[in-house]
Parts: C-alpha cells; sequence; structure tokens
C-alpha cells in the first residue's frame, strides 16, 4: 500500500489542528493564563509532526483507492485525538493521560461526555480548546461524511453520492466545494454566536457555545451546562442551531445556492422532524404530568433535551431522569436514531431508518404476494444495488457493538444502566447516560480508566461509521 | 379470502387442547380436587367450539395460499390461548381475566414468565395444566416451524425448505411428518421424566417438569423453581433436556431415521453450541470472583442459568442478580440471541445470526474490492435469494418490537430496567426479566393490568416471529 497519499492527508490536518491550537493561546494570553506556553509547545509539536509528514510524502497524485481511504480516515481521526489531547495533557489542568485521551475523543468526536469538574475554576484556554475540537471535529465529519464516505460505500453512504463523490479522484476537486462548505459551517457558526450573546451570554461563553452548538457537540463552559441559563430566549437559541447542525449540510449549500426546495422537501428532513416533534410531545405530555412545571415550561424543557439528545449534542437543561422510566426510555431510544447524513451528528442515522423501513416494507408486501416484483425505494428513486444490504449489515453491526461495549463497560465494573447507555452514547456521540454517575448531572470522571479507554474507543468507533474500523481489523485488510 | 380451511385447522387444534385439559381433569380427579370440574366444564366448550369450526368448515382441499397460511397461524394462537385461560379463570385459584390470559399465553408460548404465587399450594391439576400448555406450545412451534413458515417464507425461514414444505399443498402432506416428530417429542419427554425421577423428583413433579423443559418453557411446581432442588444431578439433567429442546427437531428425526452426520455436524448447531460455552464460561469466571462458590457448583449454576436464560426456558436455580452488572448483560444478551430454528426456543435465533455475520462479512470484503463479486453462503451452500433481506428486516423489526414494548412498559409506568428486560424476555419467550420485580426472584405478579397485555401481545408477537402480525397489520391484507 502507497501511504504516501495517506500520510500528507494527515499532515494536512494535524497542521489544520495546529492553527486551532493558536486560538486558545491567544486566548489564554488575552486573559493574561500561563497556559499560552503550553498551547505554543503544542503547536510546536503538532505542526512539525504535520508538516515533516506534508513535505516527506509531496507527490502531484492525490488519487486514492479504497484501502488508503480507509486508511486514512481512521489514522487521521486516532493521530489527531493524540496530538488535540496534548494540551489537555500538559496544561495546569494536569489531567492524567487517560482523561486527556478521553476528552480529546468526545471533543473531536463531537460526543460532549467530559470527564472535567469545575468548569467554571477552568481556565479559559482549556474551555475554549475544548469547543475548538468539536467545532473541528464537526466541519471534518459534515466534509468526510459528503466526500470521503460515499466513495467507500460505508454503511450505504454511496446514497448520497453527487457529482463530489461520484468521480474515484474526487479528492482534489473537493477542495472547492469544502470551502463553500466551510464558509456556510462558519457563518451558521457566527450567527449562532451572535444570538446567544443577544440572550444574555458573555461573548466569550456565546462564542464558545456557538461552536459546540453548530457542531452538536455538547461541551459547555459550565457543570450545570444549560441549566446555568435559566431564560426561555438562550434555550430556544440552542435548539435552534442544535437542528441546524444536525440537518445535511449540502442542502444549505443548495439553499445558499438559490433551490432551497431540497431543504423543505428532502425525506430526510421531514423524518428527522417527524421523530423530534413527536418525541418532544411525547416528553411534554410527560413532563407536565409528572412536574409541576406550566405548559410553556414543559414545551421547552421538552424540546430542548429531546433535540439535544436526538442531534447527539448532549447539552443538559435539566435532569431529566426525574421525570421517570418513560422519559428515560424515550431519551434512550432517541440517541440511537441519531440525526441525518451529512450533518454533524451521529447515531444510527435518519436514512437508515429509512432505507430499513422500505425494505420491511416490501417484505412485508413480498410475504402477501410471493410472486411479485417489488423495488424498494429512497425519496422517489429506486435503492441503487447494494445500498440495502449495506444499510442492513451497518444496523447489525451498531448492535452488536452496542452490545460489545455495554458488556465491556459492565466487565469492568459498571453496574447496568450505566454500562448500557454508556455504550449508547459513546456509540452514538451524544454525551451524557443515564444513572446517577454519567447521568445528566455527573461526569464521566468516576468512571474506571478502563471504562473511559472502552469509552473512546466506543466514540471513534461510532463516528467513523464503524465499518471503517471493521475493514481495517479483517486480515485481508493487511494482506499485499 | 376463504376462510374454511383455515377456521377447519383451527377446530383441529381446539379440539387437540380439548384432549390436553384431560390430564389436569384426571389428576385432580386422582388428588380429590373440586377443579376437575371446571377442567370438565372447559373440555366441553372447548371441545364443542372445536368440533362445530372442523364440522362447519370440513372440505378436502387443503391446500392453503399464503394469506390464509398467516390467517391459520395468528387466529390459532390466538383462540388457543383464550380457549387454555379458561380453567385458570374458572378454577378455585380465582385468577383475574388478565392474569389468566397471561399465564395462558405465557405457557403456549412457552415463555414461561408467570404471574402465580404460592404454587406449592396451587392444585395439582392447574399445575400439571401450566405444563400441558408449554408443552403443547413446544410442539406446536416445531411443527411450525419445519412446515408453515418456510412455506411463508417468515422472517428467512425459506431457508429450511425441505421435501415437506417444498410443496405449496404441503399441508395434508405433513401429517405423517409430524407423528415422527410428535413421537420424538413424547419420548424425550418420557425420559427427561424418568431421568428426573431418577434424581429425586416426586413422579408428579419428575412429569410436569419434564413437560416444561423438553419444550423450553420453564413453568416449574415452586416458587423457587430450580433453586427447591439442591441437588447437582438434577441441575444437570435440566441443562441436558434444555439443551435438547434448544436444537432442530429434524436433525433428531434424521438421527433416528440412521443420519446422525447432520446433528454433529450441522453450522446452526456449532454455532449455538459455541455461543453457550462462551457465555458459561464467562459467568463461571463471573461466580468464581463474586461468589464463594466452588470450581464444581459455578460451573453447574453457570451452565444452567446460561442454558436456561439463552433456550428461553426460563427457570431460576440462582438469583444471577448478585452476580454483578456484567453477569445481567450477558444474560440480557443471551435473552435475545435464543436458540436454534426449528426446536422449542425463541428469540432472534441462532441462524439469523450466521446469516447476518455472512452478509457482514460480504460487505466488509465489498468494501476493500468494491468490484469483486461475493455471494454470502449458510452451511456450504449459498444463500437462496431474498433470505439475506428477509433475515434483515426481521432482525430490524425485532429490536424495533423490542423498542416499541419496552417503551409501552415504562409508559404504564415500569422502571427503566423492568420495562427493558420485561420486553427482552416477552418477545423472546425466555420467562424471568431482570430487576426487583420480575427478576429471577419475583414473578410479574405486581405489575399493573395494562402491563400484563402488553407483555402477552409481546410474547405472541415474538412466537410467531413478528411478520406473522405485521403482515396482518398491514391494510393491504384486508384489501379484496
Amino acid at each position: 500500500m502507497d501511504l504516501r497519499p495517506v500520510l500528507q492527508v494527515v499532515g494536512i490536518l494535524l497542521l489544520t489542528l495546529a492553527i486551532g491550537m493558536a486560538v486558545p493561546m491567544l486566548v489564554d494570553l488575552y486573559y493574561g493564563n500561563s497556559d499560552w506556553k503550553t498551547f505554543f509547545l503544542c503547536i510546536l509539536t503538532t505542526a512539525f509532526f504535520g508538516g515533516a509528514l506534508v513535505l516527506s510524502n509531496a507527490g502531484d497524485n492525490l488519487a486514492i483507492n479504497p484501502r488508503q481511504g480507509f486508511m486514512m480516515i481512521a489514522l487521521s481521526w486516532i493521530l489527531l485525538c493524540v496530538f488535540a489531547a496534548l494540551p489537555f495533557w500538559l496544561s495546569t489542568i494536569g489531567l492524567s493521560f487517560t482523561d486527556a485521551i478521553f476528552e480529546s475523543v468526545s471533543g473531536l468526536t463531537t460526543t460532549g461526555s467530559t470527564i472535567m469538574v469545575g468548569l467554571e475554576k477552568t481556565p479559559p484556554g482549556i474551555l475554549i480548546w475544548r469547543a475548538i475540537l468539536q467545532w473541528l471535529g464537526g466541519i471534518g465529519i459534515i466534509l468526510m461524511a459528503l466526500s470521503v464516505m460515499p466513495f467507500l460505500k460505508v454503511g450505504g453512504m454511496q446514497l448520497f453520492r453527487t457529482e463530489l463523490s461520484e468521480n474515484e479522484k474526487a479528492l482534489p476537486r473537493t477542495a472547492e466545494f469544502a470551502k463553500s462548505i466551510g464558509w456556510i459551517y462558519v457563518v451558521l457558526t457566527f450567527v449562532c454566536a451572535v444570538a446567544y450573546h443577544m440572550t444574555g451570554m458573555t461573548v466569550f461563553d456565546a462564542f464558545a457555545h456557538s461552536l459546540t452548538t453548530i457542531s452538536t457537540g455538547g461541551f459547555s463552559t459550565y457543570d450545570t451546562s444549560f441549566s446555568h441559563y435559566d431564560t426561555p430566549w438562550t434555550e430556544s437559541v440552542a435548539i435552534t442551531f442544535m437542528i441546524v447542525g444536525g440537518l445535511p449540510f449540502i442542502l444549505y449549500l443548495k439553499a445558499v445556492r438559490g433551490n432551497a426546495a431540497p431543504l423543505l422537501h428532502d425525506a430526510q428532513v421531514r423524518w428527522f422532524f417527524s421523530i423530534l416533534i413527536a418525541s418532544t410531545f411525547a416528553l411534554f405530555c410527560v413532563i407536565l404530568w409528572q412536574t409541576e412545571f406550566d405548559s410553556a415550561h414543559a414545551i421547552l424543557k421538552s424540546a430542548f433535551n429531546a433535540t439535544s439528545i436526538m442531534t447527539g449534542t448532549g447539552y443538559v437543561s435539566d435532569d431529566y431522569q426525574v421525570w421517570g422510566g418513560f422519559a428515560m426510555n424515550i431519551l434512550f431510544f432517541l440517541m440511537v436514531v441519531g440525526g441525518c447524513a451529512g450533518s454533524t451528528s451521529c447515531g444510527i442515522k435518519i436514512f437508515r431508518f429509512q432505507v430499513l423501513y422500505a425494505v420491511t416494507d416490501i417484505q412485508i408486501k413480498k410475504l402477501m404476494h410471493p410472486h411479485g416484483v417489488f423495488i424498494p425505494h429512497y425519496g422517489n428513486k429506486p435503492l441503487p444495488e447494494g445500498v440495502p444490504s449495506a444499510v442492513m449489515s451497518f444496523f447489525f453491526m451498531y448492535s452488536l457493538c452496542f452490545a460489545g461495549l455495554a458488556m465491556a463497560l459492565s466487565f469492568v465494573g459498571l453496574d447496568f444502566l450505566t454500562a448500557m447507555s454508556g455504550a449508547a452514547t459513546a456509540i452514538s456521540n451524544v454525551g451524557p447516560g443515564l444513572g446517577d454517575i454519567i447521568g445528566p448531572t455527573g461526569t464521566f470522571q468516576p468512571l474506571p480508566d478502563s471504562a473511559k479507554w472502552i469509552l473512546s474507543a466506543g466514540m471513534i468507533l461510532g463516528r467513523l461509521e464503524i465499518f471503517t474500523i471493521l475493514v481495517m481489523l479483517s486480515p485481508n485488510f493487511w494482506r499485499r
């Protein structure tokens, strides 16, 4: 395998990460926090590695084959997570190596589970670094889902092949495309930050939260997350931009280019809203029934938490566990549903449920008419060959990996609820779990190191659509 | 739709049920319990209905089309459950209508969840009626899985088409076949009863337990289930015959006819034992680590409980919840795995995991070699067209129904653990769940009536391989 194009891309991404580190350095300089030196050191290290990889692997030909593609994705994410962990490990907050890696993985995968306690007293540089990580992870995921994943046909993503991913030599052509999507991402982040600021957040908090909202990441600058802000406006802004982060970004690009129709009529978007509204309504009824909140509060709380969990953001505005078993069950299953493909959210994703529904519908028809010929559709088009089995295999492996993670977590000593919800929240990149430890009012800090490593692996597995990692575990992959 | 052949079969099955009711009547007569009159009344009612259906729908042509097939299965199970509930409702134990239906459904579906407390003081007729129900349910399932299901292609069962189900007019020809399988079932039950008796059970208990062991049903004659017998021999007999009940009965038929090779080399049987041995070993380590048991006890306890849960029997010899979260997780996932197709056990079933594995393996190969052509195999043969998508749709609907049941159960007020494990144990026809209420030391008695109805629906849904019911819910089914 020719690793040069792979390492070159990894190098470029490391350089981008180094540029990202400049933000917390400047923030710490501005606030007079000594951690700016740590960030400076980390920039040097990361840039040196990235630059070396770029220079030593320079070449004209960026065309890659599938094996190189998988290698590129896995290697990028793992190396980026390691380098992104350096500031957590080396700065004055003094996290252990395990904790630093966990926080970094949770950041870049836009999960939002945290092992940090006392965020109010944490230096601003570290706080903004956590937010930047999620923001970079978010745009990385969108671009990956729009360019590399369809080409690699991971988990039925070939359904989203466009002119941009049609060509096997698409990689260089994505540059221009990436720029457009990138600008939309930047503008949306900016609008979100302004909106947050207008509802009363400080500039710093508005900036930090906008980065983690649009990326459906979920890191906050307060231990109490959104409970800290008890204004309906702040929560409304959060709901809006979490939804924005959970929809396919390609549709924004089309809308900007003058064609808003797909955004309004897209089947995936419609299913997303249907599920979200149904869950919100169910939670709304539960809240009205179980708590003392009035209708206005109930609708806000239910919409906020349903959106936060379904998009995989993981902001917390309430301890939803006091709403009882039904609310917990709704949120548990919402975790694994996830948002749309091509967004910053994770989970099984809406389009896969649409494909599974279409295939099951055909099954039922076939049972009644064994000699009939039926073809599953997505939107109004027949599903391309290979998509149904890719999606169904994905669903199976998702379930299997979930079970494996839950078993591994319970093996290292976690109770049933913590293990089950921990596995779900990790593989779906949500953030909080259920139970007293990792639930909405807790953190991942008290977990044993082994559990943190298992969860980190789970987050990366989920973020890379499982098959990217599975492929590399197959002995065939490494055979010449 | 011509309902005559459907109603005729339902009538025959009701007559069979009436004959089955003669056993508890004779038992109550022998023990001088007044409930024999109740049973006599129930026999008259059931036989009258069954006889009327047979006589009024007599005809030569037993060939059925798929829609009639689905109708026949669903109608049979539902009507049989209702008539089988009569003795529970009318006898001196005075169960409520809901409880009677729950116990009857749990019996016929070979689930083994119970709402009855104080079995030691329950009249012998009722005890034996519970056992007879599971025994009849068990043979019913085997015959259904070998004849009707492959013909209807439910959930990929066409994989088990034989000369017996090949023909669309196969129904009359199955009579002879049913007789052979039936004899094997009777002989195995008898051997099991003798073995139980030799380990110290009374004749009555040995008889009652053999009926619920071979059918992987799990009703006991004691509240404490197998904890009542603290002898390793009794548990060993139970383990042996639960396994016998969890393997494909067609292989016994082949073995009896002189060809034992399939029983030893069948892929499904091998996977079954691999999973069972791996789970037993994991539980064994947990028990050694968490309790004071010595190795011999630990191996017995782990094998007993793993077998009981995986085959969906549901006997309890220990409160496995004290073994900690890892053991609970293993048993939770073992519940949904289930036994082999063509056995008396339920769950997703081993062959479906084999098909899912084969399809996923192909997916991984395709990701690496997008232009390669790969065909999934089962055993050494290529999978027939339609089987992969049937199996994958089944897996998806199983997950969805599980989620739906768990949500419904939590909606009526059950806590997270009870709702999740209740849904799993019902749809997989296992028996006990997890938690304080429905766990190994509890019963389903304290649940609200609504939960009992939801669980009853779940048991039938799981037993009829989900799609039998789903098809009937489709509006197309009822269109002329």
